[in-house]
């Protein structure tokens, strides 16, 4: 058959989607496969399987990233690489991080059914703790493989209930002792792929089944931590009182409207956690406690949040005399996808004739650090209602099929091209 | 001597006040006098030799409350009672109830010396448990002499140690068992007295030694919490959010406004608590739940604040979209103080050539209990910055003697009066 008349099988898809979703289901419905649990070691050994019987040579690197290779026809060519996760958020969805991985399965199986090599070596990838957990160490196995993660920093980590992330690391199968031998050389990479639903509403409220990532969100992350005066409650009276969660409330409101007048639909701002001290009804906070994010596509949006949100700051701060600390948690750039590879998957969305919309993804992805060592880009998925890390989270079988297809033939469009190359 | 012409001995007073502040003291120079600690314990039993040394009948009854009782020379008279408490806040200072109740021994002991004997009887009382303790029950002896407080109240109350308020009780020398026979009969008594630090700084700012108070502050306490929607911090658009902690941002600063706007300088409002869920920096929050406090020195101004607030609550809910419950924890009504006493206080500070001034108690106290059951009062003493509940809480020796001859003087006054009858 003519490779351009290859498709994805919906229905086989759909039963992948089933199945998987039935390690680490839980009572409401949900997904508790948090990385390194029992129920997500289960579902790593099904997709070893799986990726087995395709006759795919399956590789658990030291970060316990699982890989599906697929040798090509031409000697020395750089690999296509495609994937995502399968681990979950506490009581997670079907369909976050598990799509990605089963549409690459799909492709793999389509390939294989028709008999057809590409030149370039493929590989599947299912990348190891993508999600916050326990460990507090998210995109792991992403970073790790683009030297982003050394042994340094997983040494000596614990979870929550006190095992050491070596241990644990060590149960999926990887190898903390050699940790960064997982990192993988650029030349060996020409391209990453990653399907992923948009965990939010814009392609769903414009109908597009299709949408193509431009670019993936940059994070800024800040904490703040305001120092007023505690007082009795009773005997300070309204104007002697240096109230540090009525600053703070200040900011809050503050850094919502500096993002709600900002041009961009996009640019999105929030405080996340508070904590005040004492925390005693009757007496007024000397102490509050926030983190704030920012997020854009660019580095310009965020900057001009944040230096608004700052000079807003420092009037609250001079008219409120309260004292104020802010350290930078995370200043992660935005990751611009590959223009090359954008403009193929526009191609075989057109040729397919399925509407598509690009768009910056304004949620972390494993794509952002493969960004680092090759061309990557990203295709999303609609969300019903937008909904993501929740039981109810879900997308219609057609447009996971359509976006299936364009990963297929996005992953064969590129294999064509002569000139591929590096980043 | 002309009884008029007595005066307490500030030296003696000064050494009471080191005496006491010597149980409990921790190293950064603060009380930790928690009530039934060891070291509250052994203030108790110094407070009862003092007592003793007296020659005075010393009771303790079945809260815990120490009485020292000295017969009148009329017969069937009720008493006049006068005193504070001694157990301290975590890191408290030593004026806070101590100075009440040391200048109360100071008068009986003034009274001794010149062998003179009231028409009334004299009670000296230091109330159980006034301050916030590991219980959960603050001015517990005044509300269990006063019924508000019952067996059933205090059965199976356990301190954060797990320790049964029933077993610390028996320590101090109550009876659990037997608790409610610590009411006092009205009938038995015709006057309460309590001195305390202003713990404000309307004296101090006005340089005025003497502070006679009119009324006990009201507190209105509620429970908010508000229900918002937890979403993805980076994929949901600020117009799509029902972010919990920006609508409890523009609650706490709706309740600082009205309360700054109020015409009365004493009206308060605090939100001194706040927890939001999920309270992560990538998830907007779902949930916010605070504590709302107001403090006036009528219902009405109370209410005024209350209502006010309440319509700009249900502005931000249906702006915002949000749920809000509401929970009242108290509403404690204010207590007026006696205007006999009150008027019996001003002519003693004017024979003594004292500067006085009449002032509400933004605090709560055990005379806001006494005043239920029998006319009561309360004289302030400046606080030096206007601190309190900290180590550096203090009071000019000279103020302390200036209330203290007010103190003495209003109980020889009150003793002479023919028809002083109940409340």
């Amino acid at each position: 058959m003519e490779s351009t008349k290859l498709r994805i099988q919906p229905d086989r898809l759909q039963k992948s989607i089933e199945k998987l979703a039935s390690f680490g289901r839980n009572e409401q419905g949900g997904l508790d496969r948090t990385t390194f649990t029992p129920a997500e070691l289960e579902a790593r050994d099904w997709l070893k399987q799986e990726l087995q019987s395709l006759g795919l040579d399956v590789v658990v690197d030291q970060a316990a990233n699982i890989w599906g290779k697929r040798p090509g026809r031409e000697s020395g060519l750089p690999a296509i690489a495609f994937g995502s996760h399968i681990d979950t958020v506490p009581n997670g969805g079907k369909y976050d991080g598990a799509l990605g991985v089963l549409l690459a399965l799909e492709v793999m199986k389509v390939l294989q059914e028709n008999h057809l090599t590409t030149r370039h070596p493929l590989e599947l990838v299912s990348f190891s703790a993508e999600e916050p957990n326990p460990f507090g160490l998210s995109t792991f196995g992403s970073r790790a493989i683009t030297k982003k993660l050394t042994k340094k920093d997983i040494e000596g980590v614990k979870n929550t209930d006190g095992e050491l992330l070596t241990s644990a690391l060590k149960r999926a199968g990887g190898d903390p002792e050699l940790f960064e031998e997982a990192a993988r050389d650029p030349k060996e990479l020409t391209a990453f792929l990653e399907v992923h639903i948009e965990q939010g509403k814009r392609l769903i409220n414009e109908g597009i089944p299709v949408g193509i990532v431009t670019a993936i969100t940059g994070i800024y992350r800040e904490e703040i931590v305001v120092f007023g005066e505690a007082n009795h409650a009773g005997t300070t009276l309204m104007n002697d009182r240096k109230d540090a969660l009525a600053a703070a409330a200040e900011l809050i409101l503050a850094l919502e409207a500096t993002c709600k007048n900002h041009p961009k639909n996009e640019v999105v701002g929030t405080i996340g956690t508070i904590a005040v001290q004492p925390n005693a009804a009757n007496i007024i906070p000397r102490e509050a406690r926030l983190t704030l994010e920012i997020r854009g596509e660019t580095k310009e949006q965020i900057e001009e949040v944040r230096s608004k949100w700052q000079s807003q700051l420092e009037e609250i701060k001079s008219k409120r005399s309260v004292r104020i600390e802010q350290k930078v948690l995370l200043d992660q750039p935005p990751s611009p996808m590959s223009e090359e590879i954008i403009q193929v998957m526009k191609e075989q969305a057109d040729s397919l004739a399925l509407p598509y919309s690009t768009l910056g993804s304004m949620a972390g992805h494993d794509a952002t650090h493969m960004a680092s060592i090759t061309k990557s880009s990203m295709l999303f998925v609609p969300s019903i209602d937008g909904k993501s890390h929740c039981p109810e989270e879900e997308s219609k079988h057609e447009d996971t099929e359509k976006v299936g297809n364009v990963l297929l033939q996005t992953i064969l469009a590129l294999d064509k091209k002569t000139r591929l190359g590096g980043l």
